[in-house]
């Protein structure tokens, strides 16, 4: 193959075409993942490669559109995904895609661990098939609506604040047959971040609450996070914890690995990941 | 994701590689469907992205070569089409691939409506599987051939002149059954174009002929367009016409929409579209 | 579609982005084949591009990361392959990927003919999910390990050394079930290639010995190919033929054409090959 090697934030303008680009950039991993629940083979190696393509355009009154396309390649199977197309102007944000729902968007997850992010953290969502999403932005206030497609129930509502590296949201989903409340608080302290997510959900048998609490810390190269999650269900509680770490290796490369215990299943990952 | 930001038509070339490169481009849509056919969600939210990737080089003697490979994401698929291999010098131009017959090449279609072409404008073409094209260009006169795989059925001829506004074009298909005959007439005058397409087709049950005519016109940012189209049945005479406007944003953007009745259903849309 | 028209090897560099970047790059043919085994249209039109998508990044301390996704779009269908992840430094190169054994890769083939190479010109290889391959070059010396997901038996080594346009190479696969011994040696002389291979393998039923030898001269902008292989079986010997001739058009180009025997079924082609 011959190269056509772009550096990725290169920008090559023509004068009259400045307002209509392609952009590609992606992410790469490989490296061995350990999964206790599996019969045989419990530790693998796997690769997955994302590329983005991204064709964006913007109108003479500072209207910008973009629209991504995503191929994936992984150990087992290739995709092309998709991902959506966006409109944003001092209006908002407005997306039709495939995305997640706007509580989730708002709340967000606690720190994950891995390579390849093992484990379970983060709330369980309600909304499955989230196709239109609405964002607004003023200053340090976030409102996000997002719904499925025009005639299925799915609708959810987020919101987050951010002053002094404390940053609140809460969110709230429906699906037509049940309900979903969520929060999280996250505060980050220079080079430490904590977060704290709390969801109601009506669809968790026997059941209705998540909580999670994550802990992510950098110092110099190494990052450090752990998480610890319960939720309840008729049967039992089901406790959810994960600790990993990462040394940055530089020019957007990593080396990170991840423990984790979900129910008590055990998997744990290391691996290389670079960016570009 | 990092960005690789190039600007359309950005030419980057290095003494040696002056005649073989990859060009990227597309579009892609947002906005609301109805169908009055639908037994439920008659409006719907919809979305499509289009990239296509062509890589082209050109010989010593000047032959040029192209490929092009799409990628589709749509509200409810993500597809890679087949587009073709294309040669191209002094001789012509020379496809293999997924393409209209020759006939539909030259013969085109009357204007479309909507955002997301609704309805039902140009004729039926009885060439289902076409993959060889041929086109040779003199001045304002095109000939083309088309063929399906090597020993199938599918042949088909067209031809089209212009001059002074004034376009006309003729074709014929063939699938090994039956026969199809089609013409066109178009005429630019300013901001107007007027065009009819005529349709002789063996295949259309009890009837065989198509018929119809469209109107567009533009007034500054204002593009505006409608048809009119009959084709005759055993059981009756199918009548779709629709009217559809768009509104030029700049940057290759738009604001369109259209309303559309294809033998009596109705079905209408309205949206952005942008090109990069 | 607009165009971004990239040079291929053009290189566009930002300070502080130098090392994470994407390049595309490929190839294409279309043309004719023939198979004398096909029941009918034993002569068909044919077209295959290929597009590589590859990103890459490079570490602080000098390790390289390169990840692939291959487009394809072919005359029936249109694929996104698995190509796989890269890590490479002084240590050698690591892949994670869908790949050919060490024994293949290092083995390798004897010349092929044709514009889609036609007929059967190399060695058969009993690893057929290949997954880790490690390659170590010091100077003219290359050694390969290759092996399957972890857990299967999947297991192979190559290794090659070049001097004085000499080459000799030797592998080894073993699947669980059967093993498979290789050697090749290749001698260029100016514009003369002359090479020949030998496969010792224990799935090939009643029979274990493959032989094939091959020789390739190249005259101005004329590339000329001949090769000759037997595969012992229990039955018969197999015997594969091929001779195959192409033309350099220049600009990446060429025409390209060949006739093949294998096991008495007769198979040729004739088309056209651009990269890009």
């Amino acid at each position: 193959m011959k190269k056509v090697l772009l550096a990725t934030t290169a920008l090559v303008m023509m004068a009259g075409v400045a307002n209509a680009e392609v952009s590609l950039g992606g992410s790469a991993r490989m490296g061995m993942d350990y999964d206790e629940s599996r019969a045989s083979d419990k530790i693998r190696a796997a690769y997955r490669t994302r590329i983005n393509l991204t064709g964006s355009a913007e109108t003479d009154s500072g209207l910008s559109f973009s629209a991504t396309i995503r191929l994936q390649d992984a150990t087992t199977t290739a995709t092309t995904n998709a991902i959506g197309v966006t409109v944003s102007g001092a209006f908002g944000s407005l997306t039709f895609g495939s995305s997640s729902s706007a509580a989730e968007l708002a709340v967000g997850d606690i720190a994950g661990v891995g390579y390849g992010i093992i484990g379970s953290e983060g709330t369980t969502s309600i909304n499955d098939a989230t196709l239109i999403v609405y964002t607004y932005t003023a200053g340090s206030l976030s409102v996000i609506a997002s719904a499925g497609q025009l005639g299925t129930d799915d609708f959810s509502l987020g919101g987050s604040y951010s002053a002094n590296g404390l940053t609140v949201a809460a969110g709230y989903e429906d699906n037509g047959t049940s309900k979903a409340t969520s929060a999280s608080v996250a505060y980050a302290m220079g080079d430490t971040t904590v977060k704290a997510v709390w969801m109601d959900n009506e669809e968790i048998a026997g059941g209705d609450n998540q909580i999670g609490a994550s802990v992510a810390h950098k110092m110099g190269a190494i990052s450090m996070a752990a998480y610890y999650q319960t939720t309840d269900t008729a049967a039992a509680d089901d406790v959810d914890y994960g600790v990993g770490a990462a040394y940055d290796l530089g020019g957007g490369a990593a080396i990170k690995g991840g423990f984790a215990s979900t129910d008590g299943n055990t998997t744990a990952d290391l691996g290389m990941t670079f960016s570009f």
